[in-house]
């Protein structure tokens, strides 16, 4: 039995759905085209009016990514100034979060399962979890939530994408 | 370096989430009742007309969960008859799903990262995968998008949602 490294049941898979998210905007921006609309529309769309936007969601889905690998392999976490203006900034935020996730090296999780991670929050105490708890109970669904919603946003608003396109090839 | 077991990594993170989603159904029913329509209404909403409605994203999820736990931990996948035409129906679903989900031994898993996984497509060939590859490119992202938009419908009627209940406690 050799069950799966935290590196692998975290990197790899932020690395691919991000990815894939990138051939959403790129569909995106063929049917704002198309439609012509501008692609600035996308930015500010909401699910419910009490929902955090697409550019927030795509940027909440970057930090859940970095956020995760980077407390698993004992790296600072990167800072971004979260000032995405364009549809094309968004795609070079998600292309720079790929690129630091897969950047950290599968060593550097070694006994990240029983590290202390602290999440801070606006209110209340710190989440504390170790490694594991964390990442299948916080980091991989929270990830997957930005994710899905970004994919649902863009689907609502009519750009032809499909269950495919969420999974990736 | 302990790393997660493939059970760890995916039945108690089903059941969790499964779990979760008990809690918004609740919520949905509290919504109906103050604002005095029927619950049914809520079976076939659609964030887009060519997604899949709300009771079947349910239906999905719980296939997701239980396909995935039945091929890893090497069970018969059972088999539900999709007819749920209620929310208390669907809270059955969901509540069978994680009996089931829980009801197979850790001990089952023994071996499945390597285990061939073939999923039957409506359309071109089956899609094959070892099993570490499936729980974590296919199975989590899947069952994850189907309880994401599950919850996303839910907020889009005015369901009062927060992150936390979509997390869980």
């Amino acid at each position: 039995m050799t069950p799966i490294s935290m590196h692998a049941a975290s990197a790899p898979a932020f690395a691919k759905m991000l990815g894939n998210m990138l051939t959403w905007l790129e569909a995106a921006k063929a049917h704002a085209e198309t439609r012509k609309f501008s692609t600035d529309v996308y930015l500010t769309l909401r699910l419910a009016p009490d929902m955090l936007p697409f550019a927030k969601q795509i940027q909440i889905a970057s930090d859940a990514a970095k956020g995760c690998v980077a407390r698993l392999g004992g790296q600072e976490i990167p800072k971004y100034e979260d000032n995405e203006a364009t549809l094309d900034e968004l795609a070079e935020r998600i292309k720079k979060t790929r690129d630091f996730v897969l950047s950290v090296p599968a060593e550097a999780f070694a006994d990240s399962e029983e590290r202390e991670i602290v999440i801070p929050r606006r209110s209340g105490d710190p989440l504390k979890f170790d490694g594991s708890t964390y990442l299948r109970h916080f980091a991989l669904p929270n990830f997957y939530f930005h994710a899905t919603t970004t994919y649902a946003l863009l689907r609502h608003a009519g750009v032809p994408l499909g269950k495919s396109d969420y999974l990736g090839g």
